[in-house]
């Protein structure tokens, strides 16, 4: 029997886990609380814990696991999480901690950065050789692979498109700079510019709502709600001119949007290529396509799995070498 | 006797030519104008003319050639030129006209991306692994190498930074649309900009040159000149945002600043890397230096040569391997 991977999503609230087959299926599934309050060490044992829930499922299938990799919200450099906002974690050596706990090769790297490799496996940018994923939700993510390779850039930082600025006059982020895309384009700018309009006493059916969430706005402008129809319009156009900067520079084949917003369909895409390739020069806008991600939750513990996959057979051609 | 490369550097005024030894040195010189206005027809039968020139001065030295790397400004595809506004071509299959006149293997590659690659193979670059380099002259062109290796993207169109839109409201750019980084930053831009406070009446020692340069700019600062100055100040800014939004989505180790403009030094320089560092994320902005470029106008020619050479050592690999 051939063996399995196990991928895992570190969030801020689960840490979910997958058992994935060498073409990218989910076989098993595990998940967890967090509970990231308790501290890092605590998660790291909630984690031991998946990897051996996981491994022990695997195991009564009579598949073995060959490694483990982890999605992390965070920045990464040789196993140890650097720095991590989410998790309130800075240089926590996660890779040496679960090696107390765990057999198997374990190899972390940044959430974003693992998804991008997920959908390129086998989610919307299947075969993808330069690509790129954006992911929306509370802030604005990203991952790049080129030359068809997961690409980490110099220190683990690359593809932070969320933080590219965009209006240089814009509202302040939480990363400390003002006009950030994150600050125009993500859910909670969407939240924002939604509770902004009810208080100017626009009439929109959002006021109806206690507490506004992204998929309200996304609902309420495909029944045809004016004001959340401008909402998604204007974050479009925001994103567009993000994703546009990020075709002029990296000229890639394909461009994923994930996270929850990206299911709102045509009433973001139109738009959305729109700006993207109306704002970035003819020959790289005709290269590249805009599709949503088709993996959706999955993307991160299958996209850690292969990242861990990959990680191992490099260490094992280098040791082959030798 | 070893061989030698020849790297071509062709622009809208001049070809410039040079052998180059295997360790980046310019060991022999040619030069002819162009004379872009007589059609490609008559360019590439010039462009023959300084290869069999170099070709034979290298010969009298003992040394052959082992291939021939031109730098283009445009979009270059398999060895077409498909689209150049410099030199006004569309579509001409250059590589296949040199074939007529030379048995030497021809490579042709975008002008900007070339030179990036000249400045890490020998320059300011040297040994960088992930870098930019940006060209500042009349208009703004860029190149990018991604681990280790010249970074051509989905389609030959990667490292634009010139059109990426730093100010959605600001000035009409050539490329029909508005406040690329091109229109903020480049020696046409600080001219505009001179022009205009010389017309609103500011007082500056600029206001007695006929026509204004951009080095004019750059000597009046350094002079003094506060017109001059702010004029600098305003390019490094949305520059140093340009960057800022490279170094976000890139994660470079080194980007690398070239053309005329860059040899204004630190009155561009701190500005600049003060932008550049405190716009973009601090992980990313700590893995970057900022340095201005180092071959001059021969990191052209020396990058040509150098990604002949390469695009020659593939396709020996590649068929030793069949």
């Amino acid at each position: 029997m051939g063996k399995y991977l196990i991928g895992i999503d570190l969030g801020g609230t689960n840490i979910k886990g997958a058992v994935i087959d060498t073409k990218g299926n989910v076989i098993f599934k595990s998940q967890v609380p967090t509970l990231a309050e308790k501290g890092p060490e605590t998660v790291a044992q909630r984690i031991s814990k998946v990897i051996t829930d996981l491994e022990e499922q695997s195991a009564k299938s009579g598949h073995g696991i060959s490694c483990v990799g982890i999605g992390v919200p965070g920045q990464i450099e040789q196993g140890t999480v650097l720095f991590s906002p989410n998790l309130r974690w800075s240089n926590f050596p996660l890779v040496e901690r679960l090696r107390q706990h765990t057999q198997l090769p374990v190899y972390i790297e940044n959430d974003a950065t693992v998804a991008a490799l997920g959908e390129q496996w086998c989610g919307a940018g299947c075969g993808s050789t330069n690509m790129a994923m954006i992911t929306i939700g509370t802030g604005i993510g990203g991952g790049l692979i080129i030359n068809g390779s997961l690409y980490r850039g110099t220190n683990g930082s690359a593809g932070e498109i969320g933080h590219t600025i965009i209006l240089p006059d814009g509202p302040k982020c939480t990363c400390g700079q003002q006009g950030c895309l994150e600050t125009l384009s993500s859910a909670t700018a969407m939240i924002r510019m939604a509770n902004e309009a009810i208080l100017n006493g626009s009439k929109t059916i959002l006021s109806q709502k206690k507490e506004i969430e992204a998929k309200d706005i996304v609902e309420a402008a495909k029944a045809g709600d004016e004001v959340s129809l401008e909402i998604i319009n204007k974050a479009a156009f925001y994103l567009g001119l993000g994703l546009a900067n990020l075709i002029n520079i990296v000229n890639p084949d394909t461009i994923v949007i994930g996270g929850g917003v990206s299911q709102a369909g045509e009433i973001l895409f139109t738009p959305l290529r729109e700006t993207a390739k109306g704002y970035s020069l003819a020959y790289p806008a005709g290269a590249v396509k805009i599709v949503p991600a088709e993996l959706g939750n999955g993307a991160g513990s299958i996209g850690a799995a292969k990242m861990a996959d990959e990680q191992l057979r490099h260490v094992l051609s280098d040791s082959n070498r030798r």
